[in-house]
């Protein structure tokens, strides 16, 4: 059991967390900050926190585990403010997107005291905010941890009993190979909706073309929903593997197009070998035990 | 009511026509053609047909409406087969998802005394054939009709009247408008799900990144699920509109590639562009009245 757990952010991931920690009464008090204005407050009514701080400095005093959930733009600031303030031997934690970066930074701003451990859940929701929060929202869901050679394996320890404690299942793996993994899986992907929706919407035709978009393109216009300044510092903080993926994807898009242009042969190959490679996916994915270890 | 109508291709699309029309009580008797062994057989078991006849021959004899109901690869040789059998007056509809090109080889194929009108239903499922076929597939679903200025107005009338069976919401364009809007909603959609699945999975990483793989990629992995030689014979027969749309998505892929590439202020706006794009789509989907008259 935690003593005094800290959460900063409290949207979604921030407010989930602190739902998950109370629900399985993990902490004997939980506090929280948020900059927006009113979201401490809604926190609390619903749940989330037991009590909301106003500033950082108050809401890292004296709590030995601290998760940091807000998106990875703010992460540089948050982590140069409340470093000066966190408890010597205090464990601190993240959820954002991108690992190498998030990990410099805390390198930079925390004292060598404090023991930093980053992570990442593979979990969300079409909608955002506090109101959306679950406590079951991490339930079974692929939860990140890039622990380092740096990294002592009592901070280590308390990350993994966080993780038990919202039903998540870990896996471990280099900070540079999960910002490379999720440029392919995560990133890749919001791009191409992006270009999709841009593509097809920013052109004289889509008022009368947009009434043929059906379920196709709802799907594959969906990601671009996504909140722009999230996307725009991930960019930020993951720019080479999201650079050369995109290089890939550009070079197989030449492929096909000049395949269908040459109306080659092989095209059925190319679609046939997508479809193989979806089906294994959704075979893989829902295996069981399809876990790691440390 | 229809006399004797036929339907040939008996999968989702041509067993939830039956289903409607006999639903509807629309007409006096539905035969139906199939050449996969023993579809026939189980959409008269599932009601989506009266009779079930063993030739294109027999099928269109005596019918006075006959619905094409194959992919877009079969229609060559479907038009070409039926030809000398269909009744001079009789009227015959298609549902490939192209129409262009079936135009053209109802022109070559059919006899002049034939009334051909090009159709495409907006709708589908996950799933494929008879067992998944549905009286309401088309309800309020946007159903396209191509007349040319060829076209008769009694042949048209009695296409707008099976649309109306099908509860569907007729949508008329011109072919080669319709096959460059599809290009666009539905066409590209699937090539860029195909490339995002080949490029992120015919990778090393893959059996670690696909841990990592969560809602984001299986939406836009989704269509690459889609059917090789269907979407082969799509790209065969629409293979301009098709290369024009690709050429302008590797396009905007590059610009964002090097926004991001170059951490491009502007990046937020690209992203923030798209968002609103997709959520304009979003509202204007879901008001009424989003349809068009002849």
């Amino acid at each position: 059991m935690f003593n005094r757990v800290a959460i900063i952010g409290l949207g979604l991931i921030g407010g989930s967390i602190g739902l998950a920690l109370h629900s399985a009464k993990a902490a004997r008090e939980i506090v929280g900050y948020d900059m927006g204005r009113g979201v401490s407050e809604r926190a609390f009514a619903l749940g989330a926190i037991d009590r909301s701080c106003n500033s950082l400095a108050d809401v890292v005093q004296e709590a030995e585990f601290v998760v940091l959930a807000t998106p990875v733009g703010a992460m540089r600031m948050l982590l140069k403010e409340i470093g000066p303030f966190v408890l010597p031997g205090a464990v601190v934690t993240d959820v954002a997107s991108t690992k190498v970066q998030v990990l410099a930074w805390a390198e930079e701003f925390l004292p060598s005291s404090v023991l930093f451990v980053g992570g990442h859940p593979m979990t969300g929701k079409e909608v955002s905010g506090v109101e959306a929060a679950d406590a079951t929202l991490f339930h079974n869901c692929i939860y990140c941890l890039t622990p380092t050679t740096h990294t002592e394996q009592a901070a280590l320890n308390k990350v993994v009993a966080f993780v038990e404690i919202l039903n998540a299942r870990i896996h471990y793996l280099q900070p540079v190979e999960h910002d490379k993994q999720v440029a392919y899986v995560s990133h890749l992907p919001f791009i191409a909706s992006v270009a999709i929706m841009t593509t097809v919407a920013d052109d004289d035709t889509w008022s009368e073309a947009s009434l043929l978009a059906a379920n196709g393109f709802r799907d594959m216009s969906r990601l671009a929903g996504g909140n722009p300044e999230m996307y725009r510092d991930i960019c930020m903080t993951n720019t080479a593997p999201i650079v050369e993926r995109l290089d890939a994807f550009i070079n197989t898009m030449e492929k096909i197009r000049n395949a269908i242009s040459h109306k080659d042969k092989n095209l059925t190959d190319i679609f046939s070998k997508a479809q193989q490679l979806r089906l294994q996916w959704l075979i893989s994915r829902d295996s069981p035990g399809n876990n790691n270890t440390p």
